[in-house]
């Protein structure tokens, strides 16, 4: 076993979370979900498991809550369903997978893992990539399992309001931004020097037509690249797609050179930003660097790393990186 | 009316095509075929259009041809129905509009380019995309629509084979590439000095799983920026995806100052080619320079420019650009 850095850097969505709307109760919540996910992803890379497996299994652990919007806290569609991306990539191969509006698996990413590993392709979309979980032994789960009421509730709330503004985007403007773009996400570093990003998204509430987010995307919201960065992202997904966000800032770092934390900022606070997009991400190199910008109020995020302790942060003025 | 450079250069498909596998006649439909799609989209930028009309019509040309895997032409998935993929970029603004695994819509472009100009969001999705087209005053077709011949023998074709082999990988290594992953695109500079792109494919024949290829995806197999360019690939999608191709050309001549020619060739030569990706691209940059390098037999190409006729190649050494 190599003996070096090894870190892992988890997300749980960003957006207008604000402290004066959290409780203190539902803040610790989120602060203990954080720390669960970083524990347990952590542990694999303390024992010389692969980055792969570190961001598969921290994100697990949100998906299995019902607080992000990701597994079982996904939000819910226009019809009352869910439909889940997902997405993971390895950077010793650039190899990746990825699925995009299933609604029966319990946790996404583990079927985009399985895309990866088993299948010649690299997206799988609806029934078929279901179909696909099913020949390899994947439970399917009712949407049953999904429902909790707190998402519900912000369903009702979304189905309201756009009646009475009559907003036939669907955009939901009115709703705090992790409702409407929730995601979690992990990158790690492991001892042998790979790195590897993933991300898990339950959608928009109130979302139709099928929409599919940068969370199903290679190089918008995911990407890994031993030779640059792995980068997991947040918020509002169709900014991401088009400025290609997760793979520009691999390409700033290995096209200008820029460092890690320089390229972050400058993709978040660039024309995503120009454009009008709301959100943030996590990124890691292969030294161990961390950038974590957002351009939003808040961002659920954790880290920990080797020589330091477990770290998780929500509000802008949080103890930084 | 702006009075400068403009261009416009289409592709109907890349892969093994071999001269010697092809009959004159078939042959001159495929000339036939690009010729005219390239003289569709040519006559908008020469009236003054904009470069996004102008790849959309030179696309409905060769989707309503039976001879391109595109609308009419796609191929058939395994349980002989039709899974389309679509995408579109703007160059000026950065808008796009994608589609994925669509099964009804003659003209997969045309609903791109809907989501582009009337949807918040970038990619729709299956039965979803297909109600928002609906909405939006779309017909739809039976699956019949797409019902040809010779798609059906090579679906067959297909099927044999991998029983034959026990191939479950399902990646019919067997059927010649632009059977496997034949795609259509275009890209144009208009009198304005925008550039825009589009791709269009039919998916693979014999696919499974609700697989998603490049072609829906920003980034993989389309990009368009006034910045630096406009690229539409043709190949074997899950490369242009891993290597996120399309938006890898753009970051080149942007952040390492390299000509659109230098950036085409390393893309399509690099990391796709090493990875065992084949297939090829066509590109054009502001000034109206033009690359379309591929790493297989053959690409279905033509190009026109405000100083050039109209000028159609299928081999490595037919005229070249």
């Amino acid at each position: 076993m190599a003996n070096r850095n090894f870190t892992l850097v988890i997300h749980g969505g960003a957006g207008a979370i604000l402290k004066s709307k959290m409780t203190p109760e539902l803040e610790q919540q989120y602060r203990d979900g954080l720390q669960q996910a970083l524990a347990a992803g952590f542990d694999i890379l303390k024992k010389g498991g692969i980055a792969v497996d570190a961001v598969q299994r921290a994100i697990n652990i949100m998906e299995d809550s019902p607080l992000f919007n990701a597994g079982k806290g996904a939000v819910f569609t226009h019809e009352g369903k869910h439909e889940q991306d997902a997405c993971i990539m390895d950077g010793r191969t650039l190899e990746c997978g990825s699925v995009a509006g299933i609604r029966r698996i319990k946790r996404p990413i583990n079927l985009a893992r399985l895309v990866m590993d088993k299948s010649p392709h690299v997206l799988l979309g609806g029934e078929g990539a279901e179909t696909f979980a099913v020949e390899h032994g994947f439970e399917l789960v009712d949407d049953d399992y999904f429902h909790t009421e707190r998402r519900r509730q912000q369903l009702q709330v979304a189905i309201e309001k756009e009646a009475a503004k009559d907003d036939p985007s669907g955009d939901n403007q009115f709703l705090s931004e992790d409702t409407r773009h929730g995601t979690v996400g992990a990158v790690a570093l492991d001892r042998d020097g790979n790195l590897a990003a993933a991300t898990s998204s339950g959608g928009m509430t109130n979302k139709r037509f099928g929409r599919i987010g940068d969370s199903a995307l290679i190089g918008a919201g995911t990407y890994a690249n031993n030779k640059t960065c792995a980068v997991s992202t947040t918020g509002h997904g169709e900014y991401f797609m088009r400025t290609v966000l997760a793979y520009d800032l691999s390409a700033l770092m290995e096209y200008s050179g820029l460092s890690l934390r320089d390229a972050a900022d400058k993709v978040v606070n660039g024309t995503f930003t120009e454009l009008g997009g709301t959100g943030g991400l996590i990124a890691l190199d292969a030294e161990g660097n961390i950038a974590m910008p957002f351009n939003c109020e808040g961002m659920y995020r954790g880290w920990q790393s080797h020589d330091k302790g477990p770290t998780v942060a929500i509000y802008k003025d949080d103890n930084s990186e």
